[in-house]
């Protein structure tokens, strides 16, 4: 089964918005055994929608569709999907149900504009936003699947995900794409690329390995193609006995599999072993807690954080001594342990992690450039500080020292 | 002059990189004049890359094409267009010399797969790549300007920005684009767009408006084609006016203009009347913090955060009374002022923001369904306390929270 993306709007054009909603709705294909054969992106015009369905439909067995589907005036994709399939507007009670009960929930009035969203295309199936007013679209014509479905990522992300990747997978029959990804944290590209070098050349051909790092982060995917009938089974020991070698090479640095975040992980730890955890934050600046708390149910395990941006802060509120800070620098041994030990006892938790350095761009000293970052561990027995020196981006740094102090309380809690 | 874009990658295509190329080139190109017409993802392959040359061609005075370039085995591109060109490869010493210097800057030896780069279509201006192998390649045909760069960022962008630009800005000669946007905050779109119908009906015909939504923020942005000798000045000060009308209608929800971040805009207001505050969150969990400190200088107005996620850290560190979450619940109008005192005191600052509400998926009552969020700004005089519904989607939550939370500090200081 052959796609192509169709994503629809100027802004994308002009560079407004980075069209993320593309590589996110590949990768979801792709996971399910759909190629990508083409993303075109236009812009919110009648002539335009018509001619990318024109082009895409010659080469294409599903054709996804996004955007112009909002319910103001630059929104023409519904209109011009009637004249495409020669269907006509019709009012459905059942969408305008949901929307008002979507406003409902949010205590909203249902504005005519908001009305006009509950009339569809005749003769199509619609597809249930929960999350908005525009509901999606799935057309069947000449043997071909077009699906049309709101720009807003969060919407036709839900859609996609519950409705829609169902379907296709039934449709997608025999064939599969199997994806296998490693997640690792503390190891550059290049040097991960060097200690496994010997590993990936002895991988089997029909087994590709790519490289996807990310700020703190570097993802190795193995990724093979087939038929389901003819090894999949297979296919799956394989990569297990794989990862088992590579465990034996990089074990220290693997943190977690596919989709796992070390969040997940350390909520995961935490729960298990019924203890709780607080932060204590400098040059993060509340990255860490919204990393934590962006788990649903965090409440259970997580008390909070403070953040000390000010040192009066530190000394107050953490029990930091200002002695220290004076002698050693805010940016220190000392001083990041003294903040693991003050916000454990001032929040009561058995973990606590803290978090000082010097974020940039300013700040840094020929002793302590921009990116130096002290993190410290506490635990019930003991507290352990190291430092890390993270380079000269505020917002990479800020993001490299909360996954490594996660990854750090995560390995001491686990080895 | 209209412009196609023609990105070409597998890596695209599954959703392993996101295509930040593509809008970085549409908005160099728009500030530049030249409209994007469409953006065409494809796949590493001679047939593809043949015929989205042919399509883009039937519908574009300039094609940019980025990727497969490399000098590795999956890379076509160069190949593909001496083929589509009638063109043949021939050795350029000018391009070696600049691999042999590049390799000299850095202590690497030129292997045979880096001379290869040195070979090029014959016919076509070179475009000298100063970091890295593969130059680009300016082919002039049938009135229309064919150009190759290679897809790593920045080996593209500093051709882009120093050499092709510069080049274009002289062929494209009149012609503009001119974008204005307005941000606004506390409104949805549907609501939004009743709002100003009447304006937007009211909008000069060669003036077009977009609505682009994100969570708790609606963009509205207006764009202008035209002629630089026929108006530029005229249609900025239009422009003002429409503003100026439309500050009437909804001027309490703008909060600024174009890139303006609303963290942005409260350090400066804080900067400018030499102020600090301090924020005690709950349900955002540090994600106010988080945006705060993103700004590169935030430690000169932002003292920190306390994030009680529990009650007995809403008790002990932020001194709201037992009594209080006992009798009304920590998210209630009693609790949210109270941590907005508590926190303006212990961290001794000027103005202070607590949140506190229930960002789901568990946790809702009838009474207090999920998404039940309270807000309140300490200022010297006062504390206002304000309740929100925000519906039932924890990340959008916490960032509408966030969000209004900063827009309803930035009313307190401004009006």
């Amino acid at each position: 089964m052959i796609a192509e993306l169709i994503t629809i709007g100027d802004e994308l054009l002009i560079g407004q918005v980075v069209n993320n909603n593309a590589s996110w709705i590949g990768e979801q294909l792709n996971k399910t055994g759909i190629r990508v054969h083409q993303i075109s992106t236009i812009s919110d015009s009648r002539e335009h929608i018509l001619r990318a369905l024109d082009e895409a439909k010659g080469r294409a067995d599903l054709i996804i569709a996004t955007g112009g589907l909002g319910p103001t005036k630059d929104d023409l994709t519904k209109t011009t999907v009637c004249e495409y399939f020669n269907s006509r507007l019709v009012f459905s009670e059942e969408t305008y149900k949901d929307i008002t009960e979507l406003f409902n929930t949010r205590a909203y009035q249902v504005t005519e504009s908001n009305r006009q969203q509950a009339e569809v295309p005749e003769g199509c199936r619609l597809i249930k936003n929960k999350n908005g007013t525009a509901p999606g679209m799935w057309f069947e014509r000449d043997n071909r699947v077009f699906i049309f479905l709101p720009g807003v990522p969060f919407e036709m992300k839900a859609m996609i995900r519950e409705y829609i990747i169902p379907q296709l997978r039934e449709m997608a029959g025999n064939e599969f794409i199997y994806h296998k990804t490693i997640l690792t944290q503390g190891i550059g590209e290049s040097f991960l690329s060097e200690k496994i070098s010997q590993w990936e050349n002895s991988l089997p051909s029909y087994i590709k390995l790519a490289y996807l790092p990310s700020p703190g982060l570097v993802r190795l995917r193995l990724s093979a193609y087939g038929m389901k009938d003819s090894g999949l089974e297979d296919l799956k020991i394989t990569t297990e006995s794989l990862i088992d070698d590579l465990k034996k090479i990089i074990g220290e640095y693997i943190y977690g599999y596919d989709d796992d975040t070390l969040e997940e992980i350390i909520g995961r730890l935490l729960r298990e072993k019924g203890k709780t955890i607080s932060t204590a934050e400098s040059c993060t600046g509340g990255y860490i807690a919204h990393r934590i708390t962006s788990i649903a149910g965090s409440s259970e395990y997580y008390t909070g954080t403070v953040v000390a941006y000010s040192n009066r802060v530190k000394e107050n509120v953490l029990k930091v001594k200002a002695e220290h800070i004076k002698k050693y620098g805010a940016v220190s041994e000392q001083v990041v342990t003294e903040m693991a030990k003050g916000i454990r006892e001032l929040f009561g938790t058995d973990y606590s992690i803290a978090v000082t350095g010097i974020a940039g761009p300013d700040g840094g000293t020929d002793e302590k450039p921009v990116g130096t970052t002290w993190i410290a561990i506490g635990t019930p027995d003991k507290i352990t500080a190291r430092r890390f020196l993270f380079g000269d981006n505020r917002e990479r740094n800020i993001t490299r020292t909360c996954l490594t102090a996660l990854n750090m309380l995560r390995k001491e809690m686990v080895f």
